[in-house]
């Protein structure tokens, strides 16, 4: 196995970093690395927004739902979808609000997103995407100064690990993946594998949560549903037909 | 630099294979790569379709805009945001059509998507996302037998390379990352990466083309902007709210 795949294979997120700052080369590594991952078109329709301000931190961390490690981590990146620019240099010929450009945009930022991360993970940096970004994606967008159809999909935490904690099994590849047309998953491999995640979630929390996969899942799609994404979106310029 | 940031550096899309095959060992830790990226609440909302039936090929390429290596290349995967095993999972209590749902579903499609292409890079392969398979997704859907709350968000063409394009240049650092608040992007800077892209095209088509960054930008939006998506989004039971 090369170095690359046993780097993505060993992945599990790290919330807590050492004090130890990261190297201005090793940032620039990692924004190249993100820079050079695929875009739809060439587009390149995704901005990076580096939040080294304390102040602007602190509020970041209240509005991404109290994660520590957002206020703390040594460094905290913002990936926005990005159609302003390209707006910008289309000039009156852009229609704004298509579905698909937004989906371009967003994945754009996803695909840089994953290089920084295992950009970071190559040079020793550990790290974890905050999703908690779209809490409050109207207040966050204010304080990144973001302009119309610019908008923050995810936060990134980076440093250098101060913590070990287990690899998460992923779900069975049979459930995932699936040969010529989709197939509906089986229950005793889903069964088994609920058992397997209850096991690990007993043994990392010393017994105080027992969740099967199944049950995490509907625990997170009763809390986080963030009702407000689709008129915050409408309102930066985005899914508006 | 280590392993993985030059193969990330060195990355081009591949549109032309040889006829080596793919060994099963080999795909198998491409799925396992693109497994093993990060996923929003460990919900892992994506399914991986294999389409090794050549039949279907033909008539996917079809649909895709009629690129030829959708038909032909060794391995052609179709990456879907999936909610519905979520929805399964979650019987009862799940509510449909959050915007948020198609997010994390099109967010984790996209990291296990760059997983796959750097894990096949890395064990010497080549290959290229295909957007086009969003040109007729409804039709798509119907050949994959995706149920409903699943969508095909890219394809994915691999196998060993029988070309050696040349690397495209991203846009200037300071375009895309901005230190604390977004910066709107300087005129001089574009202007002459816009010169560089033109001699970059007039290179690659020997003088056909020589559309700068902003013309091919341009070009892009007049063309394909896939109006059909958000309609076909809310029929399976995406964006609905």
């Amino acid at each position: 196995m090369n170095q690359t795949l046993e780097l993505m294979l060993s992945h599990r997120s790290i919330r807590k970093f050492t004090d130890q700052l990261v190297d201005a080369h090793h940032l620039d590594s990692i924004i190249r690395a993100a820079q050079a991952a695929s875009t739809s078109s060439f587009l390149q329709a995704y901005s990076i927004i580096d939040v080294k301000d304390q102040v602007v931190r602190t509020q970041l961390k209240k509005l991404c739902g109290d994660q520590e490690y957002v206020e703390k981590a040594p460094v905290f990146l913002v990936f926005c979808g990005d159609m302003h620019r390209i707006k910008t240099v289309c000039d009156a010929t852009y229609e704004s609000g298509w579905t698909e450009a937004f989906i371009i945009a967003t994945v754009d930022a996803a695909l840089a997103g994953q290089n920084a991360m295992l950009a970071a993970e190559s040079l020793g940096l550990g790290g974890v995407y905050i999703g908690g970004i779209r809490n409050h994606p109207q207040e966050v967008s204010q304080r990144l100064k973001l302009p119309e159809e610019v908008y923050p999909l995810f936060g990134m935490c980076l440093g250098y690990p101060d913590q070990e904690p287990e690899i998460k099994q992923r779900l069975p590849k049979p459930i995932v993946y699936h040969v010529d047309y989709y197939s509906e998953m089986d229950e005793a491999t889903l069964e088994a594998y609920d058992t397997k995640i209850s096991d690990y979630y007993a043994k990392r929390t010393k017994g105080k949560i027992r969740d099967t996969w199944s049950e995490s899942v509907n625990k997170k799609f009763s809390q986080e549903k963030r009702e407000h994404m689709l008129k915050f979106l409408q309102d930066r310029g985005f899914i508006k037909k």
